[in-house]
């Protein structure tokens, strides 16, 4: 069966679209209220967020786009030092979409919720003309367990983790766009259990990034606008899978402005350093972590090659893979 | 200036685009920290809700999409008792969208904001293919001063009062794509200020809804299936404007099958009925209010006629009209 206009009209297809479709691949009693606003408790301060998706394909491997919408909002909260707790859906969904596509897609968020540690609380459905498009919007609240986390805390002399290896997700999505068949899967994945572990060891973290949109250049870029610091990375420290790497070098793609789902920095203080490290890599996604680089006097990101240059790396101008989440 | 696939990049052209339309349209010192999520104190429990709007035309007599954007999702959250405090925003952007249309909007955002007391704290943007078409979901949290109001509380004896005149912002979208020149204006409003005066008055408010997509007949039915309640209205005591019922009968268009955005039901003890109606009426948004029924032994919803006839109102089947809200 196909979505058409009178799934978003707010009446009885709306609901039985609610109660077939969403409440059971992914309800929980607060959601199976059906109030006009979730009722929650919450300790403490929160972090609050949100982030829409329009990833094209829908799915890929490694996941799909509901996947991408829990796992992108939780990591969002993630980052400020909180956990999440609640997240809202809502989807916007071109008529002629298959109930039965729109169904894996929830099961899939139901799936990474459950993963996450999160509910999703509340949701919206609206339906608009087009052919079989879905779009996600999350929002979600954590609550802080470790304040003062901030993208203006890091001073020279922190160093900066990466969490794996660079540039899975947006590889991903562009084989399966350009019909290239190979084994690369999307890191989509919640980075919940490396900023716990982080935490639970008593890491002095000053700022954390999901490394996304505009890649780990970009993110660098914003650390040192916020921060007002250079940063300074090795080219050689900084994790590139092999078949990512041999896709750049076909492609012409440069691995620090690719898109990811499922890496983060932090940056913490030298002398945390290792053991910072060693705290992410006790996260399965947290594996592959490495420190690349440093927070260095001065202003803007440079990249130190293999052979001691010294390459600027500056924030995406340009569209790097549209659609990507 | 138009958007293209790169102002959904995340890197330069997202950045230009936050800072010179959305923060200086809706900027505060918590969404300009730029930061994953924003960091928030709240009192207490919180209401939690999200909603997506596809309105078209997106400017039409009495608001626009970013005046109902906030308007929603801030009456979503105060039907819950509770005072609407941080929103979020998220936009998917048709390339081809003119900026100025985007500020038009972004203003308009602003505007509805400050009046309903919220801010707006966290936003994402992605573009896509098409044709100029915008969409905004926003999220909300509110915090809870008025505890328990529930659709599931309403029991005999219980009286429903509407805040005003029913399809006001249906008849307005649908005069504007019809063509038909009329002054008729959408309802579109923030209810913060009927919830408060219920709730400073002593009101022991049952359950408050907001009458939106599938109209009155439909958030009735809601009650009505939560409350394991019957309900029984008077034709004669649903408040609709001259105009829009002359604009009814032309088109066979039926007013409690219509689309509000800024109307509510509240449904208080009999014996406080008159108290309430007053405290609704105070409001500017509420000086139309009626008493209009009462929560009655059985199932369903039925009209009483001026001829005291009977007639069952079903919950909408099909679709009253595509992208209303």
């Amino acid at each position: 069966m196909k979505i058409d206009m009178a799934h978003g009209s707010g009446g009885n297809q709306t609901t039985s679209l609610i109660n077939d479709t969403f409440l059971k691949c992914y309800g929980n009693e607060i959601l199976s209220r059906l109030e006009d606003a979730a009722v929650l408790s919450v300790k403490g301060d929160i972090a609050y967020t949100t982030d829409s998706f329009v990833v094209t394909p829908m799915f890929f491997n490694g996941g799909d786009i509901g996947k991408i919408a829990i796992c992108g909002t939780v990591n969002d909260v993630a980052m400020m030092g909180a956990i999440p707790k609640y997240l809202t859906a809502g989807f916007i969904i071109e008529e002629g979409t298959e109930i039965e596509l729109l169904e894996s897609i929830a099961i899939s968020m139901g799936k990474a919720a459950l993963e996450a540690g999160v509910k999703i609380v509340a949701g919206d459905t609206k339906v608009i003309e087009g052919n079989g498009g879905v779009y996600i919007n999350t929002s979600g609240i954590g609550e802080i367990v470790k304040p003062g986390v901030s993208i203006s805390n890091c001073r020279e002399g922190d160093v900066v983790i990466l969490s794996g290896n660079l540039g899975d997700h947006h590889a991903a999505i562009m084989s399966v766009r350009m019909g290239i068949e190979n084994n690369i899967a999307s890191d989509c994945a919640p980075l919940v259990s490396i900023v716990k572990n982080l935490i639970d060891d008593g890491i002095d973290i000053k700022c954390m990034r999901d490394v996304t949109r505009g890649g780990l250049a970009t993110v660098l870029n914003e650390v040192s606008a916020s921060s007002g610091c250079g940063v300074e990375i090795y080219d050689k420290n900084v994790p590139v899978s092999e078949e990512v790497r041999g896709l750049c070098d076909i492609l012409g793609l440069d691995p620090y402005y690719m898109a990811n789902e499922g890496k983060m920095i932090a940056v913490v203080p030298k002398i945390q350093a290792e053991q910072a490290l060693e705290a992410v890599k006790k996260s399965s996604y947290g594996k592959n972590a490495a420190i690349i680089g440093e927070i260095v006097p001065g202003r803007g990101v440079n990249a130190i090659t293999g052979l001691n240059g010294v390459r600027a790396l500056d924030i995406l101008y340009g569209e790097g893979l549209p659609r990507i989440c």
